[in-house]
């Protein structure tokens, strides 16, 4: 399902990295209920695409800002995420969104990349379009994002023992 | 539901912009869908609040930052439409959302209010925090925003004629 | 002085765009002050560049924050002034700057592009980075804007009757 | 000079923050040619005055937006650096600057304050006005801000031996 390509960018530290990035997003309860997906993951660069329903939309009928900002934002995190440690987590320190047209269309389109992978901190952009049924793209917001890499914090929930398992 | 108060700030150009408010909330079916509530409007500001459940959460489990920044976008955009005159919509134009800390808690609080009505752009701002079943609060996130006033546009549907109605 | 060079890129409703935009930079005190210069100017994009003196550093000896600002800022300013009318300016609404790196280096280097040129608002992005001797250059920082087309107000200061006119 | 006053916000771990942030401030070459004045201190916050002359200005003869952002970008940093460790520094991450109006007056004052004060990352926000010759306020910009603090990077420069001194 998702498409991992790999080119000549940033270093990737996790060679299981879309693994990785894949199995977190499937994670994210709020993804699976807007019933966004990944679909391309490479380092330092991912996108999400989330197909239009009217539970989606603001008072003229589009894709709400907020569903915007959540794709763009992820986008960040995810595009991020790919050149993370194996021991590592990300997290969004702070995002700021342009909204550039109402976002009418059938799949909203927003794909992450990094700007700059710092040890610390990860500058990343994200661009957002509305693709229509006929496979055309309107740009619909552009995102500028600052992350934090954090170190020694897993994403993976702890391992839980099997139930009535036997500890000796 | 909705608690209107009249403090002494910006200038209201609509006597009935806590119905109005309302009525665009209401129809903003993603506000719906997350089951968020307007629970206060006053001129310049109102106050979302919305129940955690699972569906709203990240991978550890905790308000997605995405539901954060659709909290504090709507925020500002409805304090922003209390003092919108009568034939006017808002639409955001941008806004930049600092996330200060997890959002753990049992209802994330949206404040938004606005710091400068201009005729054509406002500016404004959102705090947003978790309520705990304590009722302690704890900030989590902070949101400046651009908004753009549209004079003549309507946030309203058009008027739908009555079915089978005769236009004679 | 100032490369003009035309792309196919958003439309110009100016012909004269280059000499405007030129114009306008020499008028603007802080512009001379700093010693910035206008090195090149196209539909859509622009790029100013200031050599380094210590006046411009902040305590660590590198160029200051504000003066890497005041750069992108205006980068992003003169690109949308390029897609102005010839009766319109252009104010900058807000930005948000990414320092990303110490801007450590012989000359700051400010290329501005706009990303979206609308009827009134322009979302435009600007990469600073610094020239090294050797004519390496490293990015410092990334800008993304919002920008306002003002239709009806002059960039152009009023023609001052010559002194000693007699009105009569 | 310095006004240092004592307020019941954010803990501050270096008694002497005032005296580090005014050398700090006064090692900033910067602040010295546009004539900036830190004109108060205090834990979590502090003010930066500058007076108007025509070589701080724009097209329209107002105070320069790069001057405006400076001034907040400024006031966001020593704000944070107050609270900082006697062995830390700060660096501003990155900041949102809304340029409310037109920055016209006689002096730009610019009012910091720390917003969440973290253990890596700072958020701040600055407010700026110009004050008329009559002594009132117009607010013409406000900001927020990511700063991080660096542990063990001194803010200071290193000490240098003195001229001619014999190492033995």
């Amino acid at each position: 399902m998702v498409d991992v390509s790999v080119n000549n960018g940033p270093t990737v530290s996790n060679p299981a990295f879309a693994e990785r990035v894949a199995g977190s997003f499937a994670r994210q309860a709020f993804m699976g209920f807007l019933d966004a997906r990944l679909t391309a993951v490479e380092p330092g660069a991912c996108t999400i695409e989330l197909p239009f329903r009217p539970e989606l939309s603001q008072q003229h009928g589009f894709f709400h800002g907020g569903v915007v900002g959540t794709l763009a934002d992820n986008a960040c995190g995810y595009a991020s995420f790919t050149l993370a440690p194996a021991d590592s987590s990300i997290l969004t320190v702070e995002y700021k969104l342009n909204l550039m047209a109402p976002a009418a269309g059938e799949t909203l389109v927003a794909r992450g990349r990094v700007v700059r992978p710092g040890r610390t901190l990860i500058v990343a952009q994200a661009d957002v379009s509305v693709r229509r049924g006929d496979g055309s793209e309107k740009p619909v917001a552009t995102a500028l994002a600052t992350l934090m890499l954090m170190a020694g914090m897993a994403d993976e929930p702890p391992a839980v023992p099997p139930k009535g398992g036997a500890a000796s």
